[in-house]
């Protein structure tokens, strides 16, 4: 105790995460935790408020590398294209995560009180991803828009990152969820273009 | 009591609302609220489980009408069009109801815990009209992809109904967010070409 330990941070969190796996996270205490990590309870909460907040650790992180991607991309860059960098920029840190985030999820999939922080978590993402292009000069609807669009690829682009037997990379994944939103979202003007093009060639 | 009111539910409603308008929602009490519907407690619970739930009782309605409109759009509709059709039938009810829905939502916005059950209950649409959408023969991704873009187009849309002065219908702002939402996710393509277009003719 009291000795500078360089990654107590992430031992308390790996700790908490096998432990909520192995037996629950409601039957978790933070003094299993303390223990399971060699550390005492007293470590614990200079670290993190409280046994939820371990699974939410990242989410500064996460908000802050994805609004600089936002507020990054080049001036003439389209909004769309401009939530796509933060999309990749976003990324990054879970390269080599896949295990842990897979276990991560599984654990608050279990927990409806966990279900609704991640819920919030992320309209708090959309909502300064949208902040950050009202500031590039994208006006209303279109910013909300486009933010709530790059919440949606984030979202599935992950939930495919962590399947089963998934090799892609999450940036990957997520360029090609968002390849395949604008391609449903642009489908019916293609298919009516595609079905008017017989009858009226110019 | 024992009499049956056709509209005690509604009565309840609206004095609930009223109540947490004008108090707040915390500071209100099922008894109060059933005084001010000129109704008892036990009736209250007849109709709803707790004070929250008054709040959300269009829920279930308004689930079943988007999933219907999903459901019912034409076999060769574009997943996006079906998804159209759904946001069309989901707004119907709401027609009359603008002032409710504003007090409503200054209510929900007031309050932590009921605006992580507002984002639960739009999660859990969006989840049903993704297994419609794959009911209609749509693979994952593009069905989770189209029921999250017309969660945004829905929240959206909504959000700009309520807003001061706004006189459009619920269903016309929503088709505008749609067709906005349309304009950013093309945005680059366009650009692209827009930009490629002078140098490259062919």
């Amino acid at each position: 105790m009291g000795r500078w330990e360089p990654n107590t941070r992430q031992r308390l969190a790996k700790a908490a995460l096998e432990l909520y796996s192995e037996r629950g996270y409601e039957q978790t205490t933070v003094a299993e935790i303390a223990r399971r990590a060699g550390l005492t309870e007293r470590t614990f909460f200079r670290h993190y408020a409280d046994k939820r907040e371990v699974l939410f650790d990242g989410s500064g992180e996460l908000r802050d590398l994805f609004v600089a991607g936002v507020s990054q991309a080049p001036g003439s860059a389209a909004p769309i294209d401009a939530m796509a960098a933060g999309l990749d920029a976003a990324a990054g840190p879970f390269t080599d995560r896949r295990t842990f985030a897979r276990q991560r999820q599984a654990v608050i999939g279990a927990n409806a009180e966990l279900r609704e922080r991640e819920l919030i978590k992320l309209a708090s993402l959309s909502a300064a991803v949208a902040e950050t292009l009202r500031g590039r000069g994208v006006p209303e609807p279109a910013a909300s828009l486009t933010a709530e669009a790059g919440m949606a690829v984030f979202r599935i682009g992950f939930e495919r990152w962590i399947a089963d037997g998934e090799e892609r990379t999450l940036a990957e994944l997520m360029r090609d969820s968002l390849h395949e939103l604008r391609t449903v979202i642009g489908a019916d003007r293609s298919a009516r273009e595609g079905a008017g093009s017989p009858s009226s060639p110019g």
